[in-house]
């Protein structure tokens, strides 16, 4: 049967990726069984001893001390991270942009630099950074999995591009998306699905589940994903990785290819997606010190603040006390997520801090709100994207049935102006009353302060099956509230402790069909990150006090 | 003929305003004949020398020293402004709210502390400060001329009024705003028409006219407004004050009625009015220092800087670079507005700084895009508030004809959400545009950074005859780029020097209206201010070389 044009096109795109790939980094097809594929890099034969050694470094900040003394070339580093990155491609299909040979370009100016100079032209200096697919990079396409959007090249380089230029990174790779953004899973029609690494019938999540894979695989160490509902956050707990998303504005965010663009209600943030918190905080720190708001006129003139990441607002530190989210009322968590919280709760508690519980307070309302803002459109923006006779993609289950529509996903009438100006008006009701109670809290810290940041699941389950991600309460709250947001992956899945729980009330079909999901035996190995949640603007903080977490788990 | 409903309500609340005037301050009506009522609290009798001296001091820092160390009581200074500003508001018609029982027992307690403690309460201690209608202030009206609003008594004070209560001020009166605010001039149904004190029959500009009459009177050294396309900055320019639009969310605006509210495209502003440039820096910094943002949840985590205001990022002021716009190409400046811009130029130039052209880039289209979107609720806004049956004032000529609607204030059909997102990416790349530009001009500043601040007119004009302010396109493109903008008052037109043009090639209909408007006799006496703009979130920065700005012009 002859294809259609837009599978032509399709067709054509993805000829040009797959030339894009040097076919000596081809993996026997062999692994391609496995469920768990993780160790596929370590065992393929195709990465030396050395190239495991770097690429098996979480730490972002070893890493760059490494090529900042030379010890590691950026040329090594480079090649090593795009061979394990080809390698997790070929098991996850995480990938969109391969530009190899351009990055290696780079690195070898990079090395070339550092032997001239004697030094670094900035604390990023020759680390590979991945990116999803949304940022502009000049010269190349940011589809987004839309075909419409094939074949347009970009002019110029997204803000946040010229920033880890600037501060030098190698750019090698862009990563897959879902149609329209707008999914807690990763699918389209040019690029296909990812799959999540730790169990491929599993999804990454999404909308930076390209990322979250790739990381997940040690392909990279360092990725920039975007965030209006979770995306950001959701591929990290379901990748075992960390994520930040940032208060909207502070990371720049121009030079994006995006889904409802000019939607400024509940704004798109960019953020990064690392193996370690080093990574998280050399990314903010490193783009806040180029000035992004001299690149991105929507970016707040607010550069990086080293005592407020010091916790000079927070008794610098010494003693904290974390409010926890146990369960939101809208969606019970499994009980994989719940002991994750039990864990950081006591590791806390051992390290001398505080930890209170945290009522939710109006998360239906907050999820309502930022739901009617995003479908106020009627979805006239998928539409306007969609022109080329490509289908919608309505469910992320394999064999769909088309008409089977998420709930979170059914269109609705379009809004007016003045209607989404109502909306506004009710999310600061919402925003204030949220903060007030967060502020009232100082009368029972026992700190003299109110709750310093808040631990909340990012998803009520682990990774689940395609199809099967629900609308994300957990997250998108924290987007409505705009407050940063940072994924500490904690444990895994573990059949033996994480039994099934007896039904509860259900509160709604989806978290009675939640509740159904969970089998001990189906999860088991999945990852579990908690967020934890910090004051608006407090970026600098919240990686402090991520710091105390982390520090305390592993003190445990 | 009986009276209304609605007519009946604005009698009562009239009755009640009046009846907050103590009676012993009522003037002799003779005054009430005079044009220019600038002398009238001088010369009425109502005001004791130690008054008049307390009300003629327009530097706001001397006030806040003589009451930190106690050379003038809080009681002393505030019946002093109380009286000053009831004698304004009976030749001006500037005041909504009154309350100068409440203001007294306010400073009583204050002087009690400063005896009691030996220290203030905070940098703004015993200082009275006025405050736009559309603030809350617990347990008062905040109706901003709207006849529906009448009755409703504000529950809770707004952030900004609580910073400033934090900080030491006293609260005493509130000022007159045009019906919808979306208004360069001050008149309304409740309240009646605002006159500028310079020349009654012309208008104070709006919509923070009351404001500025009531700053201008000396009523007031120290004035919190609202600006979202020149609110702040015409009626400064009208007045001969200095006054102050910050970026968006530097200052909080929680707790305003307001006009299209909900319409977050373009925020509206909070910002200070001030006699003195002392005044308006040190609204700044105390409300920055009571960390505003844990009130207001839309403003940003970003405190006073003290190194910008040292302009550390701008060569610490030695030698900076001014960028100067002349015309904007769609209305041409009367000659005292460009007088008083050769004025700054020379005296920059002889302070040693440099004064370069600016050249306007599609300021027609950021004011469109302003436009559209204050008019993309088709009017809903403006409806839903004019349910008690007074009439919509569609123009602020004095016995102007209803149908007489100018072209700003035309309604147009209502905009979808989809479409408003459209405008939002319009501007975003408006902006972009402009800041490059802005960031471009480093090349040729001879300074190595682009041009420091930009000095432009605030307003083709200087004060107009009543109903005869047209579009604010001078002001509007600095809330569509979302910069801070600070007026300086530099001269009053003289008719001698400032001598009618020939006519040019007219760009518009207005264009040819305001070239026939200036006739040099009819504006001869009238301020003359000068906006001087800023990056985005450099407002220390700002004020910083605004003072710069002022001693150059009095070292002429």
């Amino acid at each position: 049967m002859a294809l259609s044009r837009w599978e032509e096109l399709v067709q054509e795109k993805r000829e040009r990726q797959r030339s894009s790939i040097p076919p000596e980094w081809i993996i026997p097809s062999v692994t391609r069984g496995l469920t768990n594929v993780l160790e596929v890099p370590s065992t393929c034969g195709l990465l030396s001893d050395k190239e495991l050694e770097i690429t098996g470094t979480s730490d972002a900040s070893t890493i760059l001390d490494k090529l900042a003394t030379g010890q590691w070339s950026s040329v090594e580093v480079t090649t090593a991270f795009a061979k394990r990155a080809i390698i997790a491609h070929q098991l996850t299909n995480c990938l969109t942009e391969i530009f190899i040979d351009k990055a290696l370009d780079r690195a070898r100016e990079l090395d070339e630099y550092l032997k001239q100079h004697g030094k670094v032209i900035g604390p990023l200096h020759g680390l590979p950074v991945s990116l999803k697919d949304q940022f502009w990079i000049k010269g190349l396409e940011a589809t987004m999995g839309y075909v419409d959007w094939i074949g347009k090249y970009a002019t110029e380089d997204a803000a946040v591009v010229k920033g880890l230029l600037e501060q030098g990174a190698v750019l090698y790779v862009k990563t897959n998306v879902p149609q329209t953004l707008m999914w807690g899973e990763t699918h389209n029609n040019i690029f296909g699905r990812t799959l999540n690494p730790f169990n491929t019938s599993t999804t990454p999540g999404g909308s930076s589940g390209g990322e979250g894979a790739l990381l997940a695989m040690h392909g990279s160490v360092l990725g920039v994903g975007t965030d209006v509902g979770g995306s950001i956050r959701n591929p990290s707990h379901f990748n075992g990785i960390f994520g930040m998303k940032p208060t909207s504005h502070r990371i720049p965010t121009y030079g994006l290819a995006n889904s409802l663009d000019g939607q400024e209600s509940i704004a798109t943030i960019a953020g990064p997606m690392s193996t370690s918190l080093s990574g998280i905080k050399v990314f903010m720190k490193s783009i806040l010190d180029t000035k992004p708001w001299l690149k991105d006129p929507n970016t707040i003139g607010k550069p990086w603040d080293e005592n407020a990441y010091q916790l000079s607002d927070h008794g610098e530190g010494k003693q904290l006390c974390f409010g926890v989210i146990w369960d939101d009322g809208i969606f019970k968590p499994h009980p994989p997520v719940i002991r994750a919280l039990q864990t950081i709760k006591q590791a806390l508690e051992k390290a001398g801090h505080k930890v209170i519980d945290w009522v939710p307070y109006k998360h239906s309302e907050l999820c309502a709100n930022a739901r009617s803002i995003f479908l106020s459109d009627g979805g006239a923006d998928y539409q306007a994207a969609l022109t080329s006779g490509e289908p919608m993609i309505n469910s992320m289950k394999i064999d769909a049935d088309p008409s089977d529509i998420p709930l979170f996903r059914r269109p609705r009438e379009p809004l007016s102006a003045y209607q989404l100006w109502q909306l506004h008006k009710e999310r600061r009701e919402l925003r204030k009353e949220y903060f007030d109670r967060w502020q009232s809290t100082a009368s029972i810290t026992g700190t003299g302060r109110p709750v310093d940041a808040i631990l909340a699941p990012v998803s009520p389950y682990a990774a689940v099956p395609h199809g099967e991600k629900r609308g994300a309460v957990y997250t998108i709250i924290w987007n409505t509230l705009d407050c940063p947001a940072l994924v500490i992956p904690v444990t895994t899945v573990d059949a033996d402790r994480d039994v099934k729980q007896p039904p509860h009330e259900f509160r709604s079909p989806d978290d009675k069909a939640i509740y159904e999901l969970y089998e001990p035996s189906t999860f088991d190995g999945l990852p579990v990150g908690v967020q934890l949640v910090g004051y608006r603007h407090e970026e600098e903080a919240t990686i402090g006090m991520g710091e105390i977490v982390v520090k305390a788990l592993s003190d445990i």
